[in-house]
């Protein structure tokens, strides 16, 4: 077993529960957010300033390093780990969601997706084997199988078939991920042997991944008999946890809600289960409610460098004039180092002139905010009083 | 005095020299780097991270704050060092000087200067008193003078018209300056009242910085005869500081240095003296050698965010492809943030694909090695090692 999962706590009248996610990198504890390093960065953040909000897991995007720098200089450099400066749990998508959603640019067969590069045009094939050994390569805690996500509305046979699609490339994924892992560990990794890098750093061999988990993920949109086929034909492949793909992908959100609850409950107990690329903190928390674990979204991040914020009271477009002179923190109940430091004067100010300390304050806020919500959580769920603190959200200000 | 400047070491064989100059705001350790924070913000660097590396003092930019977002707005939030979130010592300039070199958008006359906006093209009048004003609503622990700065190279006819303006604007920029700090001393400045500003942050009067010091400039280009003249005048005033003006505007290397000597020869023993916009790590070490006490420059942050860095080895463009699989430091002799956490190939990935953490690295570490650089040129001259540092500086790798 590569991860370990433990459910530490669980709320009396909800599905919400509090884990531990063993990785190889450490541990998570969830319900846990994700923030979004697609090139092996969260734009704006260094890594010393994430460790400082207590950030436990990043999502990097397995399309965008494979294109740049490429997943071979990554495996070379050490795997992503130490490319990027973060010694602590990475997950990786598995490169189709955004392939996918190349309008025009990616072509799916039984194979695998055809793409273009959206930087250069070059042509370029993930077939479910290409997508783990992409992932290994990147040395993952947490891989990703290569699913096909269909957006919405959807006819039902388009749903159908990307269920039964994904389950196929499903078992390919697995299979590639047994044979390519035994052939990772067996393996004499020699590492880097130049010359300049020996008298640097010499990327140190143990430094790649042992042990990485592969997660399988359910398809089906929003129809929930073909949620359940999906859910049914991927467990039966026994997974070391389970995405819950194609949601949040224009449906309305009381489906999300319901279709997350539905999946959720056809999954095993002792999994983590994964909402990818889901939402909104209030979203979060209703989701935590129907027993997600884990999430990861753009939302923080992108938001904050559009000038929008999310605060206690709602979220604020801090470009807007009136806040010119307003001395205030960007949300006065919040405690982190933006909003003990700077006033929303200031960082109104910095938008205005556009100065790239707009953006990255407003990231750091927040990534707080999103960290910040995931901690009440789990506290809440296990103090016992999950209900009071959703309610609130809920309630909002 | 507003502000107090100690010589507290003094090399034996050139006339470098340590010092503490204590401002309203706090202690700086001369010779000192200020990082420009043009707009109210060091580009790309957190306040946090400015603390974190060492600065005691930042330059700010009296012409970009006067457009945006205003200095009445500044000073109604209590202050640059408030406005901004750093209650350390800043300096600003007069505005002169980038007022001037907008191509075709000013005409200096003898009253002051008229000039257009970059943003919208608006008719602006900064006068020496104009000037003063501004600063003081800033709330800078030094101010500058309005003077005339003349390209390099400028007829003698241009460069005495320049000397003797700026002798007349220092006068009426002293004028002011005691006029209106005077009448800032009487008023009860009531603070913003507002009921939003109750609720949440009351903008302290006491925040606005008392006693703050005016420096003459000295100009002259590299006419010794002029540069004479021009101390002489500004000298009888008797400012809290000098600065060296009209250096660095295209004239060789060679002559920046001799101009430097010569002039800060003629400066009093006892009032520091701060060069104006220079210039590489070796220039500020040739520099304190003649006796140079502050500086300011661009270069370390708009280098670092061309991909453009300094290093004990001279400088490296990180961009270039050799370094896509280079796990080195930046610098491996450097102890930063940067260099201990972050290879030369991420670096590169990160400035290729145009992320923001690029710029942000690049520019911590210049600025790390830029102060790191005045931390050993102090310690040097203390320990009476600074012919041999200076020495080494100027070998190079």
């Amino acid at each position: 077993m590569a991860i370990k999962f433990e459910v530490v706590a669980k709320d009396a009248s909800t599905r919400a529960r509090v884990g531990r996610l063993h990785t190889p990198h450490g541990v998570v504890e969830t319900p846990a957010f994700m923030p979004v390093g697609t090139a092996g960065t969260v734009k704006g953040i260094t890594q010393g300033q994430l460790e400082a909000l207590g950030v436990q897991m990043l999502l990097a995007n397995t399309y965008h390093l494979y294109l740049r720098p490429g997943h071979e200089v990554v495996r070379e450099m050490g795997g992503l780990h130490r490319f990027m400066g973060w010694p602590h749990p990475i997950l990786t998508d598995s490169g189709g969601y955004q392939v996918m959603s190349l309008k025009g640019l990616g072509r799916v067969t039984e194979d695998g997706v055809w793409f273009r590069s959206h930087l250069d045009g070059s042509s370029h094939f993930l077939s479910p084997e290409r997508a783990v050994e992409i992932q290994l390569a990147l040395g993952a805690d947490i891989a990703m199988i290569l699913d096909e996500c269909v957006e919405y509305p959807a006819s039902h046979e388009a749903l159908k078939r990307a269920v039964k699609l994904t389950s196929r490339w499903a078992g390919r994924c697995k299979k590639a991920f047994e044979e390519q892992g035994a052939r990772d560990q067996e393996k004499e990794e020699p590492g880097v042997r130049s010359h300049e890098s020996v008298v640097r750093q010499i990327p140190n061999p143990e430094s790649r991944t042992p042990n990485p988990a592969l997660f399988g993920i359910v398809q089906g949109g929003t129809d929930l008999d073909l949620r359940r086929e999906s859910a049914e034909e991927i467990l039966a492949m026994s997974f070391e946890g389970y995405g819950l793909g194609g949601l949040s992908v224009g449906e309305p959100k009381a489906e999300t809600y319901d279709v997350a609850e539905f999946t959720a409950a056809l999954l095993p107990e002792e999994k983590p289960r994964y909402l990818m690329g889901v939402g909104t903190p209030q979203d979060l928390v209703e989701c935590v409610a129907r027993g997600i674990d884990m999430f990861d979204c753009v939302l923080p991040t992108r938001n904050a460098r559009n000038g929008c914020v999310f605060t206690s009271q709602g979220k604020l477009v801090i470009k807007n004039a009136r806040y010119a002179r307003d001395g205030g923190a960007l949300d006065p109940a919040c405690t982190c180092m933006v909003c003990q430091r700077y006033t929303r004067s200031y960082i109104r100010h910095l938008f205005v002139v556009g100065e790239m300390l707009a953006g990255i304050l407003a990231t750091y806020h927040n990534l707080y905010f999103y960290l910040d919500t995931m901690r009440k959580v789990r506290q809440a769920i296990e103090f016992g009083t999950f209900g009071d603190f959703r309610a609130r959200v809920r309630g909002g200000p």
